[in-house]
């Protein structure tokens, strides 16, 4: 398989140093030790190790999927050398700090990395980015005996990081989980219970595999509070450091509609009574201390939903240039040859909804890298700000992306017509693969329940008002400028219809319950994320057209005309959408409060 | 696989005798040999073989798609059955005429038993569709010899009939065909030429394949006006009726994303020099006619389309029906047992969202299939009017299920959480399965050119006018009745909004010409789609509405109390959808006009 284009480095350079000025990080002495040379070569790096290595084997990893073997899990051979090299790479320590051996750098840069990574081959950017999740979540709250032991080997690529979180009866309702651990007098726990649907949670490109994993400890509080996290490794080492088994079975590794590089599995443990499982941090923080890798992962989520969208974009993009069928419509001589489909206006309005879709994903996802940045190197109420910035981001970043990821995929698809539908293009991969993002991390609908129920409520809406203030003084700034000024216009009156729309939903909570508060709330989560979007590309915008003003390289002009011609897409096309969404959350009608389970009996 | 319900037979009875009054149509002598009690037993039959035959290899034949080997298609081992039933059961003549052995059953009801088919096993259903199609071709246009070589064996389910348009170089853009005719002087002509995408083009579940092919007759005007239709056999019964090659090759099987039970063909025609084709009617109408079994086939793709989403509704109703997590959100009390789905408010609303969808779009396509019937039975201007209303629905019909089909999937999909994305339960392959229909029988881009473009302008915009008037009576009678007056009004001002912003389009046309006119074709039919929906979602409720003043049923209110949830659901989640198409379709900025093949460059 040729190394085609499945991302746009032009792009990630423009986002990344003339949009959210990395360099400007370096400023703080926590990042001080980087510098745009830096990044630049860490930049080639991570596109050559997504092009020479993961790329190549992204049909063959999807045509040769996971299967159990004599009691464990067999994947693609390719990836034992992915997760070797990214350990050695340092790419799985890329983020920590220099303590922990990483390269402290920003997430912003991680975040881009990530994309990169994804966008060549989701499956296999999945190991390195959970096991770097996992040991996250070590470091920070963990005793130093167990960064010792997990983190080296983890972060080096040679034991697989999982969080272990969904069980039978508990997936979206995780305080209803039943795995115990009981205390013994050695300072460890014995755990006993089973986890479903724990990715890369076994199998053969590692050594081994560390289980941060949920389970109540006997006798603790029901629900939420009483959930504690605990490091359940699949072998664990003895006092010699020789590792023995831990009583952690694969009981079953689930086959999937796509996302099929990585292995999904079904983990029995204790069923011998004999698991050890070693308490992080305190007893009964464990969802607290989980949220980190959670929110962590709910962003890799949006990345990774951008990235399938981007490389989906880029193949039927090539299509589209190469492909003739057709005439223009005011074309009527028959003789004359077809043109590209490039040139139909329906088929750029596909490249353009791709294009928007990926573009305003990607730097929404960035922005809130840059806030997960800025937090790291503020203190006092500028720290909090960033963090609440973070917090009620996160459910946007996560499922704009993963829910339009789905639709921009299948435009590109459909782009390529009949052929798009064959498995000689990689289309129809890109289409299951994508599908899994609305699941997998708080579906869709709880992202809904947690920006509406939780963060735009929280601190007594503080968050919202720190939100409303960003995208206000984006608004500002264009208003400024001539050619952006409608456009600022237009999102003025959205950010209007926001404060409203938000301020109506919160009177019903008091005025009719939370059951009618929170019946729409998917909806507002699609209306909140469009304006979101709307936001990122007037960001965007602004720096296009000054660029262009200034530029006059004639590679660099194409390009800032398609960001502008883009930006405008968006605001023609995708921005409009809120104004029937606003209908329906302004809407009385009680519609799916109302409907009743024996009404559907037909 | 127990036979789970893959469709509504209490909705299809509602639709087919309370909503669109079946039995009338008996008092036309066409019609007149059948009643109500035929209607039924035929019903149940459908319903039987839909259970029995189709619907238990729906998942093997999904995983053992076809595959060639010695030169030709091998397909799985119930098709033959498949095709044995249909025809000696009469299912593949069921609409046909008595004079040609036929059931001479309306269009609405063949078309139910289309749903029933498609819902258990779409690609089973295709093998008799598309012969039927194939052989009213030749019975509209075809010589009394053809008539009688082809006919009886194909609505006996001994010969595969298909469709062989598309080339290589020419799918959407027909016009460009260079498969070629050469005349003889014994009355054939022979074929040359390559044939791609051909459904069903070959396979061992019969004995032979009749292939209605477009082709261009040496020395052919150039373009659509220089397309004949000819019937090319696989094999050719020579002068004693024996069966020889006709030189129609398939060089190959295409790898798809879904809809694996049938193989798409690639067919290579006189690479011999020996492939007699047989002219259907005159020189140089090919198209014309051949436009006769695409508009059938069209609606058979909306039929295929909303059966399919129906298979996957009932599959989310019934996990959401079983499966228990979370609790309402009044409920505070997590020692209290978890609820099932269903009681979730987002989750009815992404029930209600598949049932307002299927229900919706098989109105449409029921009520496009009764203008054919009144087509049938009527003379003159009323036959024209008929004519007229099915031309200008069916882009629509097609494309709507089509497109709506796809988010349908993906929402039931989405009601199983990471179920959904396993291959224990079928939704994975409804959403690979229903993905063909924006593509196959002119792309979803196409039927937006054949809506705005040809349907609505033409015979001086008299289908359009003709289409008004009908939703105006409807929303005439819903004015009067009380509870529905509110709904008549939102669909009155969408009515208005369409007059309005076709009224813009056409004035575009004039002003700045047929891009622009046409650049947004595909949104408008989208828009158009939206409000045709709404209007039957309007005539259901007019019918459920007086049903439920009058009936005390239990079972038969709980049915209706769903229908008018559901209606009321379209009106206030999908409805709204139209003012954000208006407000794109009504901006003046010519984005994707302006957009260029290099500003894609970066």
């Amino acid at each position: 398989m040729a190394a085609a284009k499945f991302m746009s480095e032009r792009n990630l350079k423009f986002l990344l140093y003339e949009v959210y000025d990395l360099s400007s990080l370096t400023r703080h002495s926590y990042y001080g030790t980087h510098n745009q040379k830096v990044f630049d070569m860490v930049l080639d790096a991570a596109i050559k190790l997504a092009k020479d290595l993961m790329w190549p084997t992204l049909m063959e990893m999807d045509h040769e999927p996971p299967e159990m073997s004599d009691g464990s899990v067999k994947v693609h051979p390719s990836v034992s050398g992915i997760m070797r090299e990214c350990g050695e790479g340092g790419w799985i320590a890329s983020g920590f700090p220099i303590e922990f051996e990483g390269e402290q750098f920003p997430v912003l840069f991680c975040s881009v990395c990530r994309f990169i990574f994804s966008a060549a081959n989701y499956s296999a950017a999945v190991y390195p980015d959970l096991t770097a999740g996992a040991a996250r979540l070590i470091t920070s709250f963990g005793s130093k005996d167990l960064v010792e032991t997990y983190v080296p080997n983890m972060l080096g690529g040679k034991w697989q990081g999982t969080m272990a979180l969904t069980e039978p009866q508990a997936g979206s309702s995780l305080a209803d989980i039943t795995t115990t651990a009981y205390p013994t007098e050695h300072g460890y726990y014995m755990i006993k219970g089973q986890k479903i649907f724990i990715s890369a949670g076994d199998h053969d490109g590692v050594e081994n595999v560390t289980h941060l994993m949920l389970a109540k400890i006997q006798g603790a509080p029901p629900g939420a509070k009483g959930i504690s996290l605990f490091v359940v490794p699949k072998l664990r080492p003895d006092e010699t450091g020789q590792l023995e088994s831990n009583d952690v079975i694969v009981s079953q590794v689930y086959h999937k509609l796509g996302y099929r590089g990585a292995p999904i599995t079904e983990l029995s443990i204790g069923d011998k009574d004999d698991c050890r499982g070693y308490l992080v941090g305190e007893p009964h923080k464990g969802l607290s201390y989980m949220f980190q890798m959670m929110n962590e992962s709910r962003i890799g989520v949006g990345i990774g939903a951008a990235a399938i969208a981007s490389a989906a974009y880029y193949a039927s993009l090539d299509y589209a240039r190469q492909r003739p069928q057709g005439r223009l419509p005011a074309q009527k001589d028959i003789s004359m040859p077809q043109v590209p489909i490039i040139q139909h206006a329906d088929v750029k309005r596909m490249l353009l909804f791709q294009r928007a879709i990926v573009e305003g994903s990607l730097a929404l996802l960035l922005q809130s890298s840059r806030y997960a940045d800025l937090e790291q190197v503020s203190t006092g109420d500028e720290k909090e700000k960033y963090a609440l910035l973070l917090d009620i981001l996160t459910p946007v970043a996560k499922s704009y992306p993963s829910e339009m990821g789905i639709l921009s995929v299948s435009q590109g698809l459909q782009c390529l017509g009949g052929y798009g539908y064959c498995e000689d293009f990689p289309l129809g991969q890109y289409y299951r693969d994508v599908r899994i993002h609305p699941i997998h991390e708080g579906t869709t609908g709880i992202q809904g329940l947690d920006l509406l129920g939780r963060k735009v409520m929280m601190k007594n809406g503080r968050a919202f008002s720190l939100y409303l203030e960003e995208v206000q003084s984006t608004i500002d700034t264009a208003a400024a400028i001539d050619g952006l000024a409608p456009f600022s216009d237009k999102l003025a009156d959205a950010l209007h219809e926001l404060e409203e729309v938000t301020g109506h939903l919160k009177s019903l909570a008091g005025k009719d319950g939370p059951e009618v508060f929170l019946a729409d709330a998917t909806l507002y989560l699609e209306f909140f994320g469009i304006i979101a979007i709307a936001w990122q590309w007037l960001v965007q915008a602004i720096v296009a057209y000054k660029a262009l003003e200034n530029n006059t390289k004639k590679k660099d002009q194409q390009f800032y005309q398609g960001k502008m011609l883009t930006f405008r897409y968006f605001y023609s096309y995708e921005l409009p959408k809120i104004y029937g969404l606003i209908k329906r959350l302004m809407d009385p009608d009680r519609v799916t409060v109302e409907m009743q389970a024996e009404f559907f009996n037909d």
